[in-house]
Protein backbone atom coordinates (compact mmCIF):
# COMPACT_ATOMS: atom_id res chain seq x y z
CA UNK A 1 0.00 0.00 0.00
CA UNK A 2 1.61 3.32 -1.14
CA UNK A 3 -0.70 6.41 -0.57
CA UNK A 4 0.59 10.14 -1.77
CA UNK A 5 -1.11 13.17 -2.05
CA UNK A 6 -0.33 16.25 -4.17
CA UNK A 7 -1.11 18.84 -1.30
CA UNK A 8 -1.20 22.34 -1.62
CA UNK A 9 1.98 24.66 0.03
CA UNK A 10 3.19 27.67 0.34
CA UNK A 11 6.42 29.43 -0.22
CA UNK A 12 7.75 27.51 3.36
CA UNK A 13 6.82 24.21 1.86
CA UNK A 14 5.82 22.72 5.67
CA UNK A 15 3.03 25.55 5.19
CA UNK A 16 0.13 23.55 3.95
CA UNK A 17 -3.61 25.16 3.80
CA UNK A 18 -5.92 23.88 1.32
CA UNK A 19 -9.32 23.32 3.25
CA UNK A 20 -9.78 20.37 0.28
CA UNK A 21 -6.53 18.63 1.07
CA UNK A 22 -7.00 19.11 4.77
CA UNK A 23 -10.28 17.31 4.38
CA UNK A 24 -8.29 14.06 3.08
CA UNK A 25 -5.58 14.09 5.49
CA UNK A 26 -7.94 14.23 7.97
CA UNK A 27 -9.73 11.36 6.51
CA UNK A 28 -6.71 9.67 6.22
CA UNK A 29 -5.77 9.40 9.27
CA UNK A 30 -9.18 8.62 10.51
CA UNK A 31 -8.56 5.51 8.61
CA UNK A 32 -5.61 4.77 10.04
CA UNK A 33 -3.82 4.94 6.40
CA UNK A 34 -0.67 6.74 6.14
CA UNK A 35 0.48 8.93 3.12
CA UNK A 36 2.98 10.61 1.48
CA UNK A 37 1.73 14.24 0.88
CA UNK A 38 4.00 16.03 -1.94
CA UNK A 39 4.56 19.83 -1.66
CA UNK A 40 2.53 21.43 -4.98
CA UNK A 41 1.72 25.14 -6.11
CA UNK A 42 -0.26 26.27 -7.93
CA UNK A 43 1.95 27.75 -11.00
CA UNK A 44 2.56 23.62 -11.04
CA UNK A 45 -0.66 22.36 -12.92
CA UNK A 46 1.51 20.49 -15.80
CA UNK A 47 1.95 18.77 -12.38
CA UNK A 48 -0.79 17.33 -12.39
CA UNK A 49 -1.73 17.01 -15.35
CA UNK A 50 -1.47 13.13 -15.51
CA UNK A 51 -5.06 13.50 -13.37
CA UNK A 52 -6.68 15.40 -16.55
CA UNK A 53 -7.35 18.50 -14.19
CA UNK A 54 -6.11 21.23 -12.31
CA UNK A 55 -6.78 21.30 -8.56
CA UNK A 56 -5.64 19.69 -5.41
CA UNK A 57 -6.11 17.09 -3.34
CA UNK A 58 -5.33 14.32 -5.88
CA UNK A 59 -4.65 11.24 -4.44
CA UNK A 60 -2.56 8.34 -5.44
CA UNK A 61 -3.22 4.82 -4.71
CA UNK A 62 -0.64 2.56 -6.44
CA UNK A 63 -1.70 3.02 -9.87
CA UNK A 64 -4.93 4.55 -9.92
CA UNK A 65 -5.45 8.01 -8.97
CA UNK A 66 -8.71 9.93 -7.54
CA UNK A 67 -9.17 13.30 -7.63
CA UNK A 68 -12.12 16.09 -5.56
CA UNK A 69 -12.10 15.53 -2.27
CA UNK A 70 -15.47 14.26 -1.96
CA UNK A 71 -14.98 11.41 -4.50
CA UNK A 72 -11.87 10.66 -2.93
CA UNK A 73 -13.94 10.41 0.32
CA UNK A 74 -16.19 7.96 -1.17
CA UNK A 75 -13.30 6.02 -2.80
CA UNK A 76 -11.77 5.69 0.77
CA UNK A 77 -14.90 4.20 2.34
CA UNK A 78 -15.25 1.60 -1.01
CA UNK A 79 -11.47 0.68 -1.25
CA UNK A 80 -10.96 0.91 2.77
CA UNK A 81 -13.94 -0.25 3.89
CA UNK A 82 -12.36 -2.48 6.50
CA UNK A 83 -11.47 0.63 7.77
CA UNK A 84 -13.03 3.03 10.36
CA UNK A 85 -15.91 4.12 7.83
CA UNK A 86 -15.79 8.09 6.63
CA UNK A 87 -19.38 8.14 6.81
CA UNK A 88 -21.91 5.47 8.67
CA UNK A 89 -24.22 4.83 5.43
CA UNK A 90 -26.47 6.52 3.00
CA UNK A 91 -27.91 9.15 5.26
CA UNK A 92 -25.28 10.35 6.57
CA UNK A 93 -23.39 10.32 3.23
CA UNK A 94 -26.59 12.75 2.02
CA UNK A 95 -26.77 14.73 5.11
CA UNK A 96 -22.90 15.60 4.73
CA UNK A 97 -23.03 16.54 1.11
CA UNK A 98 -25.38 19.10 2.52
CA UNK A 99 -22.63 19.96 4.86
CA UNK A 100 -19.95 20.31 2.19
CA UNK A 101 -22.57 22.68 0.38
CA UNK A 102 -23.03 24.94 2.79
CA UNK A 103 -19.46 25.24 3.89
CA UNK A 104 -18.72 26.01 0.30
CA UNK A 105 -21.19 28.38 -0.50
CA UNK A 106 -21.43 29.85 2.90
CA UNK A 107 -18.52 29.56 5.02
CA UNK A 108 -15.70 29.45 2.57
CA UNK A 109 -17.17 32.90 1.61
CA UNK A 110 -17.20 34.49 4.66
CA UNK A 111 -13.78 33.45 5.70
CA UNK A 112 -12.34 34.67 2.38
CA UNK A 113 -13.33 38.16 2.95
CA UNK A 114 -11.02 37.92 6.41
CA UNK A 115 -8.02 35.52 4.65
CA UNK A 116 -7.18 36.32 1.33
CA UNK A 117 -4.98 39.23 1.51
CA UNK A 118 -2.96 37.42 4.24
CA UNK A 119 -3.22 33.80 1.95
CA UNK A 120 -1.64 35.62 -0.60
CA UNK A 121 1.77 36.59 1.56
CA UNK A 122 2.32 32.88 2.53
CA UNK A 123 2.42 31.63 -1.32
CA UNK A 124 6.03 31.38 -3.89
CA UNK A 125 6.47 34.80 -5.88
CA UNK A 126 5.60 32.71 -8.47
CA UNK A 127 2.12 31.54 -7.03
CA UNK A 128 1.62 34.93 -5.23
CA UNK A 129 1.99 36.92 -8.97
CA UNK A 130 -0.83 34.15 -10.21
CA UNK A 131 -3.03 34.32 -7.33
CA UNK A 132 -3.20 38.20 -7.43
CA UNK A 133 -3.23 38.37 -10.35
CA UNK A 134 -6.35 35.67 -10.63
CA UNK A 135 -8.04 36.82 -7.77
CA UNK A 136 -8.28 40.34 -8.57
CA UNK A 137 -9.10 40.29 -11.97
CA UNK A 138 -12.50 37.94 -10.89
CA UNK A 139 -13.26 40.62 -7.66
CA UNK A 140 -12.39 43.63 -9.54
CA UNK A 141 -10.54 44.88 -6.82
CA UNK A 142 -7.27 44.26 -5.00
CA UNK A 143 -6.97 41.97 -2.24
CA UNK A 144 -6.62 44.07 0.14
CA UNK A 145 -9.68 46.26 -0.69
CA UNK A 146 -11.63 42.69 -1.01
CA UNK A 147 -10.82 42.16 3.04
CA UNK A 148 -11.59 45.86 4.04
CA UNK A 149 -13.72 46.65 6.40
CA UNK A 150 -13.10 43.92 8.90
CA UNK A 151 -15.30 44.51 11.30
CA UNK A 152 -18.44 43.90 8.75
CA UNK A 153 -16.82 40.56 7.54
CA UNK A 154 -16.45 39.50 11.30
CA UNK A 155 -20.31 39.93 11.72
CA UNK A 156 -21.03 38.22 8.75
CA UNK A 157 -19.09 35.39 9.00
CA UNK A 158 -20.83 35.34 12.70
CA UNK A 159 -23.80 35.04 11.26
CA UNK A 160 -22.99 32.14 9.08
CA UNK A 161 -21.64 30.58 11.81
CA UNK A 162 -24.90 30.61 14.09
CA UNK A 163 -26.00 26.89 12.38
CA UNK A 164 -23.29 25.31 12.96
CA UNK A 165 -22.63 27.03 16.47
CA UNK A 166 -25.73 25.94 17.89
CA UNK A 167 -25.48 22.49 16.57
CA UNK A 168 -22.45 21.45 17.40
CA UNK A 169 -23.03 22.95 21.36
CA UNK A 170 -25.37 20.49 21.22
CA UNK A 171 -24.30 16.91 19.37
CA UNK A 172 -20.53 17.24 19.88
CA UNK A 173 -19.39 16.77 16.34
CA UNK A 174 -21.31 17.03 12.85
CA UNK A 175 -20.89 12.72 12.94
CA UNK A 176 -22.90 12.67 16.73
CA UNK A 177 -20.23 11.58 20.07
CA UNK A 178 -17.44 11.25 17.01
CA UNK A 179 -16.05 13.29 14.03
CA UNK A 180 -17.50 12.06 10.61
CA UNK A 181 -16.48 12.94 7.21
CA UNK A 182 -18.88 16.25 7.85
CA UNK A 183 -16.67 17.34 10.68
CA UNK A 184 -13.39 17.59 8.53
CA UNK A 185 -14.82 19.22 5.57
CA UNK A 186 -15.84 21.89 8.37
CA UNK A 187 -12.72 21.60 10.15
CA UNK A 188 -10.96 21.98 6.34
CA UNK A 189 -12.75 25.79 6.00
CA UNK A 190 -10.55 26.75 9.68
CA UNK A 191 -7.69 25.14 9.64
CA UNK A 192 -7.09 26.83 5.93
CA UNK A 193 -7.24 30.07 8.03
CA UNK A 194 -5.58 28.90 10.89
CA UNK A 195 -2.40 27.66 8.60
CA UNK A 196 -2.55 30.76 6.54
CA UNK A 197 -3.78 33.65 8.08
CA UNK A 198 -3.09 36.39 10.74
CA UNK A 199 -6.91 36.40 11.22
CA UNK A 200 -8.14 34.55 14.23
CA UNK A 201 -11.86 33.03 13.64
CA UNK A 202 -12.90 31.36 16.99
CA UNK A 203 -12.55 33.41 20.35
CA UNK A 204 -12.38 31.46 23.43
CA UNK A 205 -15.27 31.51 24.83
CA UNK A 206 -16.88 30.56 21.07
CA UNK A 207 -18.71 27.05 21.64
CA UNK A 208 -17.11 26.34 18.40
CA UNK A 209 -13.71 26.91 19.51
CA UNK A 210 -13.93 24.26 21.88
CA UNK A 211 -14.88 21.71 18.58
CA UNK A 212 -11.94 22.74 16.76
CA UNK A 213 -9.76 22.30 19.64
CA UNK A 214 -11.16 18.64 19.94
CA UNK A 215 -10.39 18.20 16.03
CA UNK A 216 -6.93 20.18 16.04
CA UNK A 217 -6.62 17.46 18.94
CA UNK A 218 -7.41 14.18 17.02
CA UNK A 219 -5.01 11.64 15.13
CA UNK A 220 -2.39 12.62 17.57
CA UNK A 221 -2.57 16.34 16.90
CA UNK A 222 -2.28 16.09 13.08
CA UNK A 223 -3.67 19.16 12.93
CA UNK A 224 -2.41 20.94 15.97
CA UNK A 225 0.95 20.44 14.82
CA UNK A 226 0.56 21.61 11.53
CA UNK A 227 3.44 24.90 10.74
CA UNK A 228 1.08 28.14 10.67
CA UNK A 229 2.65 30.79 8.43
CA UNK A 230 1.30 33.13 11.36
CA UNK A 231 0.67 33.82 14.74
CA UNK A 232 -2.54 34.19 15.41
CA UNK A 233 -3.30 37.47 17.34
CA UNK A 234 -5.74 38.39 19.76
CA UNK A 235 -9.45 39.76 18.29
CA UNK A 236 -9.77 42.26 20.94
CA UNK A 237 -6.38 44.08 21.49
CA UNK A 238 -6.60 45.22 17.97
CA UNK A 239 -4.17 43.69 16.29
CA UNK A 240 -0.80 44.63 14.02
CA UNK A 241 -1.80 43.30 10.62
CA UNK A 242 1.60 43.45 9.21
CA UNK A 243 4.87 41.57 9.92
CA UNK A 244 6.46 38.81 8.10
CA UNK A 245 5.20 35.59 7.68
CA UNK A 246 6.58 32.69 9.09
CA UNK A 247 10.10 32.37 7.11
CA UNK A 248 10.64 29.61 4.30
CA UNK A 249 11.64 26.39 5.67
CA UNK B 1 -53.02 3.41 19.88
CA UNK B 2 -54.59 6.99 19.78
CA UNK B 3 -51.97 9.69 18.28
CA UNK B 4 -53.60 13.07 19.33
CA UNK B 5 -51.62 16.29 18.40
CA UNK B 6 -52.38 20.38 18.64
CA UNK B 7 -52.04 21.59 15.30
CA UNK B 8 -51.71 25.43 14.40
CA UNK B 9 -54.72 26.56 12.36
CA UNK B 10 -55.73 29.62 11.28
CA UNK B 11 -59.38 31.62 11.03
CA UNK B 12 -60.17 28.80 8.46
CA UNK B 13 -59.46 25.74 10.89
CA UNK B 14 -58.62 23.67 7.73
CA UNK B 15 -55.74 25.57 7.15
CA UNK B 16 -52.89 24.39 8.51
CA UNK B 17 -49.21 26.17 8.69
CA UNK B 18 -46.77 25.63 11.48
CA UNK B 19 -43.42 24.93 9.81
CA UNK B 20 -42.91 22.25 12.78
CA UNK B 21 -46.51 20.78 13.03
CA UNK B 22 -46.06 20.34 9.50
CA UNK B 23 -42.61 18.19 10.42
CA UNK B 24 -44.14 15.74 13.05
CA UNK B 25 -47.40 14.82 10.47
CA UNK B 26 -45.09 14.37 7.71
CA UNK B 27 -43.19 12.22 10.25
CA UNK B 28 -46.04 10.51 11.30
CA UNK B 29 -47.14 9.43 7.63
CA UNK B 30 -43.47 8.28 7.32
CA UNK B 31 -43.69 5.82 10.01
CA UNK B 32 -47.59 4.82 8.93
CA UNK B 33 -49.26 6.21 11.94
CA UNK B 34 -52.60 8.19 11.67
CA UNK B 35 -53.35 10.86 13.93
CA UNK B 36 -56.05 13.28 14.70
CA UNK B 37 -55.24 16.89 14.85
CA UNK B 38 -56.67 19.17 16.84
CA UNK B 39 -56.79 22.80 15.36
CA UNK B 40 -55.27 25.07 18.06
CA UNK B 41 -54.65 29.23 17.79
CA UNK B 42 -51.70 31.05 19.38
CA UNK B 43 -54.71 32.51 22.11
CA UNK B 44 -55.49 29.15 23.36
CA UNK B 45 -52.49 28.78 25.18
CA UNK B 46 -54.30 27.82 28.17
CA UNK B 47 -55.12 24.97 26.58
CA UNK B 48 -52.17 23.15 25.91
CA UNK B 49 -50.59 24.65 29.14
CA UNK B 50 -51.12 21.15 30.67
CA UNK B 51 -47.94 20.19 29.01
CA UNK B 52 -45.59 23.14 30.69
CA UNK B 53 -45.17 25.12 27.82
CA UNK B 54 -46.87 27.65 24.88
CA UNK B 55 -46.04 25.91 21.56
CA UNK B 56 -47.23 23.42 19.06
CA UNK B 57 -47.31 21.09 18.03
CA UNK B 58 -47.97 18.75 21.28
CA UNK B 59 -48.34 15.19 20.73
CA UNK B 60 -50.70 12.91 23.14
CA UNK B 61 -50.13 9.39 22.58
CA UNK B 62 -52.08 7.67 25.26
CA UNK B 63 -51.31 9.23 28.28
CA UNK B 64 -48.08 10.76 27.40
CA UNK B 65 -47.62 14.34 26.28
CA UNK B 66 -44.26 15.27 24.23
CA UNK B 67 -43.27 18.51 23.32
CA UNK B 68 -40.36 20.16 20.84
CA UNK B 69 -40.80 18.94 17.41
CA UNK B 70 -37.72 17.42 17.47
CA UNK B 71 -37.91 15.63 20.87
CA UNK B 72 -41.30 14.13 18.84
CA UNK B 73 -39.31 12.64 16.32
CA UNK B 74 -37.00 11.33 18.85
CA UNK B 75 -39.65 9.61 20.86
CA UNK B 76 -41.53 7.95 17.69
CA UNK B 77 -38.31 6.83 16.86
CA UNK B 78 -37.83 4.73 19.97
CA UNK B 79 -41.20 4.18 20.47
CA UNK B 80 -42.49 2.91 17.29
CA UNK B 81 -38.99 1.32 16.70
CA UNK B 82 -40.35 -1.43 14.48
CA UNK B 83 -41.28 0.83 11.90
CA UNK B 84 -39.54 2.94 9.45
CA UNK B 85 -36.90 5.13 11.09
CA UNK B 86 -37.06 9.12 10.67
CA UNK B 87 -32.96 8.69 11.19
CA UNK B 88 -30.95 5.36 10.31
CA UNK B 89 -28.49 5.95 13.52
CA UNK B 90 -26.36 8.49 15.02
CA UNK B 91 -24.71 9.96 12.15
CA UNK B 92 -27.89 10.78 10.02
CA UNK B 93 -29.56 12.42 13.51
CA UNK B 94 -26.52 14.63 14.64
CA UNK B 95 -26.58 15.82 10.86
CA UNK B 96 -30.24 16.39 10.57
CA UNK B 97 -29.82 18.54 13.72
CA UNK B 98 -27.29 20.62 12.06
CA UNK B 99 -29.88 20.69 9.01
CA UNK B 100 -32.34 21.77 11.57
CA UNK B 101 -30.57 24.64 12.72
CA UNK B 102 -29.68 25.93 9.52
CA UNK B 103 -33.26 25.72 8.68
CA UNK B 104 -34.08 27.65 11.82
CA UNK B 105 -31.67 30.46 11.86
CA UNK B 106 -31.15 31.13 8.14
CA UNK B 107 -34.08 29.66 5.91
CA UNK B 108 -36.63 30.85 8.19
CA UNK B 109 -36.23 34.27 8.87
CA UNK B 110 -35.71 34.62 4.72
CA UNK B 111 -38.85 33.04 4.70
CA UNK B 112 -40.08 35.18 7.38
CA UNK B 113 -39.32 38.33 5.38
CA UNK B 114 -41.78 37.44 2.62
CA UNK B 115 -44.10 35.75 4.45
CA UNK B 116 -45.53 37.31 7.48
CA UNK B 117 -47.52 40.42 6.54
CA UNK B 118 -49.93 37.66 4.84
CA UNK B 119 -49.50 35.24 7.51
CA UNK B 120 -51.37 37.56 9.94
CA UNK B 121 -54.41 37.60 7.26
CA UNK B 122 -55.19 34.22 7.89
CA UNK B 123 -55.71 34.06 11.38
CA UNK B 124 -58.53 34.70 13.38
CA UNK B 125 -59.14 38.01 14.72
CA UNK B 126 -58.11 37.36 18.52
CA UNK B 127 -54.68 35.37 17.00
CA UNK B 128 -54.70 38.20 14.15
CA UNK B 129 -54.34 41.01 16.99
CA UNK B 130 -51.71 39.20 19.61
CA UNK B 131 -49.92 38.34 16.14
CA UNK B 132 -49.61 41.70 15.46
CA UNK B 133 -48.93 43.30 18.46
CA UNK B 134 -46.48 40.91 19.54
CA UNK B 135 -44.44 40.73 16.00
CA UNK B 136 -44.39 44.61 15.51
CA UNK B 137 -43.06 45.06 19.15
CA UNK B 138 -40.18 42.59 18.41
CA UNK B 139 -39.91 44.12 15.28
CA UNK B 140 -40.24 48.12 16.17
CA UNK B 141 -42.21 48.37 12.74
CA UNK B 142 -45.52 47.40 10.75
CA UNK B 143 -45.67 43.53 9.64
CA UNK B 144 -46.27 45.06 6.25
CA UNK B 145 -42.80 46.96 6.19
CA UNK B 146 -40.69 44.43 7.42
CA UNK B 147 -41.79 42.24 4.35
CA UNK B 148 -40.29 45.52 1.90
CA UNK B 149 -38.60 45.54 -0.25
CA UNK B 150 -39.81 42.29 -1.44
CA UNK B 151 -37.35 42.03 -4.46
CA UNK B 152 -34.44 42.48 -2.14
CA UNK B 153 -35.62 39.75 0.41
CA UNK B 154 -36.25 37.42 -2.57
CA UNK B 155 -32.47 37.86 -3.77
CA UNK B 156 -31.42 37.15 -0.03
CA UNK B 157 -33.98 34.05 -0.07
CA UNK B 158 -32.09 32.92 -3.38
CA UNK B 159 -28.72 33.13 -1.57
CA UNK B 160 -30.22 30.99 1.62
CA UNK B 161 -30.71 28.36 -0.50
CA UNK B 162 -27.38 28.10 -2.42
CA UNK B 163 -26.26 24.39 0.02
CA UNK B 164 -30.04 22.92 -0.20
CA UNK B 165 -30.09 23.55 -4.15
CA UNK B 166 -27.26 22.61 -5.02
CA UNK B 167 -27.04 19.67 -2.86
CA UNK B 168 -30.34 18.33 -3.81
CA UNK B 169 -29.75 18.51 -7.33
CA UNK B 170 -27.22 15.52 -6.45
CA UNK B 171 -28.48 13.36 -3.70
CA UNK B 172 -32.10 13.84 -4.64
CA UNK B 173 -33.55 13.93 -0.87
CA UNK B 174 -31.44 15.14 2.47
CA UNK B 175 -31.64 11.48 3.74
CA UNK B 176 -30.29 10.13 0.57
CA UNK B 177 -32.25 8.25 -1.86
CA UNK B 178 -35.64 8.62 0.04
CA UNK B 179 -36.67 11.51 2.68
CA UNK B 180 -35.74 11.02 6.61
CA UNK B 181 -36.76 13.66 9.27
CA UNK B 182 -33.99 16.55 7.85
CA UNK B 183 -35.96 16.24 4.54
CA UNK B 184 -39.50 16.72 6.82
CA UNK B 185 -37.50 19.81 9.12
CA UNK B 186 -36.93 21.72 5.45
CA UNK B 187 -40.43 21.22 4.04
CA UNK B 188 -42.07 22.14 6.98
CA UNK B 189 -40.85 25.32 5.87
CA UNK B 190 -41.92 25.45 2.46
CA UNK B 191 -45.34 24.38 3.49
CA UNK B 192 -45.52 26.50 5.75
CA UNK B 193 -45.17 29.79 3.24
CA UNK B 194 -47.07 27.68 0.72
CA UNK B 195 -50.63 27.12 3.24
CA UNK B 196 -50.44 31.09 5.08
CA UNK B 197 -49.55 33.14 2.18
CA UNK B 198 -49.20 34.09 -1.88
CA UNK B 199 -45.57 34.57 -1.98
CA UNK B 200 -44.27 31.56 -4.57
CA UNK B 201 -41.19 30.44 -3.15
CA UNK B 202 -39.79 28.05 -5.55
CA UNK B 203 -40.18 28.77 -8.99
CA UNK B 204 -40.72 25.82 -11.66
CA UNK B 205 -36.83 26.34 -12.85
CA UNK B 206 -35.49 25.91 -9.45
CA UNK B 207 -34.24 22.81 -8.67
CA UNK B 208 -35.79 22.53 -5.37
CA UNK B 209 -38.85 22.62 -7.17
CA UNK B 210 -38.78 19.51 -8.12
CA UNK B 211 -37.48 18.09 -4.31
CA UNK B 212 -40.72 19.75 -3.09
CA UNK B 213 -43.52 18.45 -5.36
CA UNK B 214 -42.02 15.06 -4.74
CA UNK B 215 -42.15 15.97 -1.08
CA UNK B 216 -45.86 17.16 -1.88
CA UNK B 217 -46.85 13.73 -3.09
CA UNK B 218 -45.41 11.35 -0.74
CA UNK B 219 -47.70 9.44 2.03
CA UNK B 220 -50.87 10.00 -0.47
CA UNK B 221 -50.19 13.08 -1.38
CA UNK B 222 -50.41 14.85 2.48
CA UNK B 223 -48.73 17.59 1.34
CA UNK B 224 -50.40 18.39 -1.45
CA UNK B 225 -54.25 18.24 -0.61
CA UNK B 226 -53.29 20.57 2.38
CA UNK B 227 -55.98 23.75 1.93
CA UNK B 228 -53.84 26.54 1.31
CA UNK B 229 -55.19 30.37 2.37
CA UNK B 230 -54.55 32.31 -0.43
CA UNK B 231 -53.76 30.64 -4.35
CA UNK B 232 -49.92 31.62 -5.25
CA UNK B 233 -49.31 33.75 -8.01
CA UNK B 234 -46.31 33.60 -11.02
CA UNK B 235 -43.71 35.56 -9.84
CA UNK B 236 -42.85 37.08 -12.80
CA UNK B 237 -46.10 39.02 -13.59
CA UNK B 238 -46.05 41.14 -10.35
CA UNK B 239 -49.32 39.59 -8.70
CA UNK B 240 -51.59 41.97 -7.37
CA UNK B 241 -50.66 42.08 -3.54
CA UNK B 242 -54.33 42.42 -2.20
CA UNK B 243 -57.26 40.59 -2.41
CA UNK B 244 -59.30 38.43 0.26
CA UNK B 245 -57.95 34.69 1.93
CA UNK B 246 -59.89 31.49 1.82
CA UNK B 247 -62.91 31.81 3.14
CA UNK B 248 -63.18 30.64 6.47
CA UNK B 249 -64.72 26.65 6.70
Amino acid sequence: MSLKMYDLAGNDPEVRFSPYCWRIKMALAHKGLTVETIPWRFTEKHVIAFSGQERVPVLIDGDRHVTDSWEIALYLDEAYGDRPALFAGEQARAAGFFVKRWCETQLHPALVRLALADIVQVLTPADAAYFRQSREQALGRPLEDYCEPREAHRKALDACLAPLRSSLKVTGFLGGGAPNFADYIVFGAFQWVRCSSREPVLQPHDPLAGWFERMLGLHDGLGAKAPRAFAQLPLKDGPPRDGPPREAG
